[in-house]
């Protein structure tokens, strides 16, 4: 059965993207965005200093270091980046992750680099 | 293994209650709250006029009805409520359904009646 319009499947939206650290926009709630990102690897250190940041994992395992403790999250786990705490993401395997912050964030945050993205939207 | 402080497990978070239409909060990113409700049967109709709704479904199946359609969401699938769109959720059997909102949201909208109920925080 086709999906209702407007319906959102992750795992079909997981299947449209390969490429790791870009993050897709999937839906947006008022002023947030709802994304869905493949990780493997180390990420780069950096803070959002005005916005929260959500991290549930959707497949495989992620490690979202803090600079004074590591974040272990599996599947079906989430954790909340408070405002301004530098983070640093990292996943052995690839991982599937859905992220929630405003729209007007920035992945690379306060410290732009190579890793730095615009969001695609996927329809 | 124990999680990490402030990880948020959503299955463990499942367990902790079993009343229906009884949104809890597990995560709170800026001014969003994320909630966790189990529910069953048929909900109110009603309206946010300010704010969208994000429906993820984590088990079963959940039915928003609109005044035009009904949407049929599955586990994994994910639907917005635009602001100010009547809808009313139903379910046949029991289903665990993970929202997004603004915290000023109350859960039946324009439309108080005994299912209006204030959001518990799950810790």
């Amino acid at each position: 059965m086709d999906p209702s319009p407007g319906v959102v499947n992750l795992e079909t939206m997981l299947g449209r993207f390969s490429e790791h650290w870009k993050p897709k926009r999937i839906a947006t709630v008022d002023d947030f965005d709802v994304k869905l990102v493949k990780v493997q690897g180390e990420f780069t250190w950096h803070a959002h200093p005005d916005c929260d940041e959500m991290f549930l994992v959707l497949d495989g395992e992620l490690t979202i270091q803090l600079r004074d403790r590591d974040v272990f999250l599996r599947r079906g786990e989430l954790f909340v980046v408070p405002k301004g705490v530098e983070h640093c993401p990292r996943a052995e395997a690839e991982a599937a992750v859905l992220l929630l912050e405003p729209a007007i964030v920035v992945n690379t945050g306060d410290s732009p680099s190579g890793f730095t993205t615009e969001v695609e939207t996927l329809l």
